[in-house]
């Protein structure tokens, strides 16, 4: 169940926007490699957080202009990781610079290339629209996981867990579970990944729901959304009153929301997330609501995937009993695999 | 001195009666296995903690009926181990099961099989009567150890401690350190294992004692248990005013103790324990108080074992100077060795 | 960068003095060997922390006069490591004795020799005379390190990090950062090492002189010390205004400084240090002072050799970028490396 690679040639979400200082320096891991992010010129510098002179931590360094001084015995290292100076000495040799990261930010996320950067693509950048639109309010969220990430994704590709993980915040049916959903394969261009369109008719308005609507008959739910390389699900969600007009979305609850996991190590994961809600649905604390029951309910998922995955660290090589639930997560894994493989070979 | 293996064909306390809830699932290790318990009928049924589908533990589950169901993707399990449902299919596959323990309950303690469920053994279970009888009274006992349970069944073998680890507790006199105990085999039928029977004569009554008898004279006192694999100790002990009718019993202060190890992992083990006094012997606050002395001792031996087991572990490779009162100790090391072996073989 | 062996031939500070009770006993771990260590006759015991019973660590027993007895089953040891009482039994084995450890006390630190008893050499301590004189004044100051001690000696080696983890603390201008000190070797008689002189002209009094004088010009500094095997530094250091005739000191800040490093183990160490300013010198509160600003300061060396650590473990084999600074560090790693090796020849 744990991973043996990682896709590198992909863009991760390495931090929201939000998170990197304006005048200080910012640390994550990605893919076991602790990377210092610092805002340069009119974007992002990244390099890796390990000094070249004696392994140092950049990030406990300071930001000098587009540049960082480490702070410890003050080499400075400009936004394409070359020392450009060595306190104590003229001479700066060659081999003193640190690894540089290609970075990319759209819609508020902040995302690093981990492979080849001669292979960084801008056109393999989900469209996460949701997190920065006038049209979309959210409250953008994170969560640290001590698991490896495709648990997470495991979880993202099979909502039957909404009735049983969610039964009190986003659930609220076990019809959920009895529902199958369509699975169908995304080729590229843009990332590749698995398109899942659950419908579930006729079924109480789930707690959640109820925060900004209160609706006194049973309704249809519907989630359509696209699972994306790395690990990024970009969904369409909602629900209306049953037996009124299939085209008229009036009364209906309508929903946006993007999530994407980035591995830090084999054992842990980032997981940033927002649902969006239109501007204009709801009362002013409208956003806070989803938000909180968000927060509630991932936690739910966290405290289940990482119980599971205490469990598998036992004896990682036990075989599983599949079930029909599982076919757009062994979709994934396989689309994984197969890329991870690609870049081996290659 | 840690462990090669554990006797698997024999009967281990998981729990005392009372911390299975009456509507809901208890989870503990036993031999590194995780294990969920719940009542079921009119007893209880013990299943391995772990969903054969992707191996969430079933104990984040919830019991329905005589059935637990699964609290991620909702399979449930009968009390064998049997999946019955599989929320969005309408087949279960027949490999789609847990394994389930043979349980037995005792005088309060719960007992699991960890063996060969065809060899499952009523008579192998030990004669804890004062865990449950209305002739004596006792507040049941729970301790963790981050040890492995050999060197527990050494500390209980070999009083001589007493006077040392529990000098201001259950002691109170180097006297028993220096007698000497009598040390002898228990052959089966029933289980296994060495008796130990040791006076001490003359010597102050403990501070233990004195909690509930004000003794001003110097006592005898006796020490006289079977020590019994897989590690539980049945004990009388008691003392009384020196010089008195060896057979007049009516100032002595008399006990009866219970106690067992149960392996959590190799370096884990559960403690269960209890120390009782007769029906009707001192006042109302006598059972609190010798529970919060055994519990104020028992502490003083895990201080002791835990900083011996962490000596041990920085080299499990070196040899010991052997003292004589070792011998009850070296039986019964022998005793779970040739167990462990003759199942090996089997 | 971690280490791939001791030198054990050589005396490591074990304790302050003050650490060690009157009537008790003090343990800590020197090259991953635990040791307890007590008062006896006019000096001090040190004996390995584990009894040749069955490893009980003996400084959970206690002191009886200037003998310890096991805390477990009351084996008695004398000063010498010597099994002088087995209680229960009348005869003591030869073998059953524990290792001691040749002990000395000199200016308030206590030494214990790890190599072979019969090398141990009392020429070969340090002169660390103003930990206790009656010209200087001090707190004597103690911290515990998850790293490498090697990581720390560096540190001790190359004050050009004053300029930047010190910026607040003990340094005050980059300008020490750009000094380049004179480095020599330090031969025997006595314990090898470095010697490390360096002059910093006309920069600013840094916030750790102006706690005891208000210099209001610029001032020059100096940094005279010998780093000597295992891992001591004994310092002058001091300032006073620019412009002086160069034999006036009445006006200068002068201190006097010893700080030894004691391997716990691999992965973790000991730091003993105190900062000395002359009796007489500032006023009442001022040895307070130094010492609060040196742990303030001590415990920036500690955030960032830390993290260094973290990276380093990370991935070993990384090599590094020399710089100029080295020069210091780089020979008394090798100095060690020599010995060492000697050692292992031996």
């Amino acid at each position: 169940m744990l991973q043996t690679g990682f896709i590198r040639n992909c863009w991760y979400v390495i931090a929201w926007d939000h998170e990197i200082p304006t005048d200080g320096l910012f640390t994550r891991t990605v893919l076991c490699e602790p990377i210092v992010v610092f805002r340069s010129g009119t974007g992002f510098a990244a390099l890796e957080d390990r000094c070249c002179h004696r392994a140092a931590p950049l990030s406990k360094g300071s930001k000098e202009g587009d540049a960082l001084r480490c702070g410890y015995h003050g080499l400075k290292f400009n936004a394409q990781g070359r020392c450009v100076e060595i306190p104590g000495q003229d001479h700066v040799p060659s081999n003193a610079c640190v690894r540089s990261y290609p970075v990319a930010l759209k819609n508020k996320w902040v995302f690093v290339w981990m492979g080849d950067p001669a292979k960084a693509d801008l056109t393999l950048l989900p469209d996460n629209f949701s997190c920065d639109s006038p049209d979309w309010q959210n409250i953008p969220g994170y969560l640290h996981y001590d698991t490896n990430q495709l648990l997470i994704c495991d979880n993202l590709l099979d909502f039957s867990h909404l009735s049983y993980v969610h039964a009190a915040t986003l659930g609220g049916s076990t019809a959920i579970a009895q529902s199958k959903p369509r699975i169908e394969r995304i080729a590229g261009p843009g990332p590749q990944g698995i398109r899942v369109s659950r419908h579930v008719p006729d079924v109480p308005s789930p707690p959640f729901y109820q925060r900004f609507k209160s609706y006194t008959t049973n309704i249809d739910r519907w989630f359509i959304y696209d699972f994306l390389v790395p690990g990024t699900l970009i969904m369409k969600s909602g629900g209306k009153p049953v037996g009124g007009d299939p085209n008229d979305f009036s009364d209906a609850v309508q929903l946006h929301s993007c999530q994407t996991v980035t591995p830090e190590t084999e054992h842990s994961t980032h997981y940033f997330f927002q649902q969006s809600h239109p501007t204009g649905s709801g009362d002013a604390s409208v956003t806070q609501k989803i938000y909180d029951m968000l927060v509630l309910a991932f936690n739910e998922d966290r405290d289940m995937i990482t119980a599971q995955s205490q469990v598998l660290e036992r004896d990682p090589s036990r075989g599983f009993v599949p079930i029909s639930h599982d076919a757009a997560l062994n979709q994934f894994r396989q689309l994984v695999r197969r890329l991870v493989e690609a870049e081996t070979l290659a």
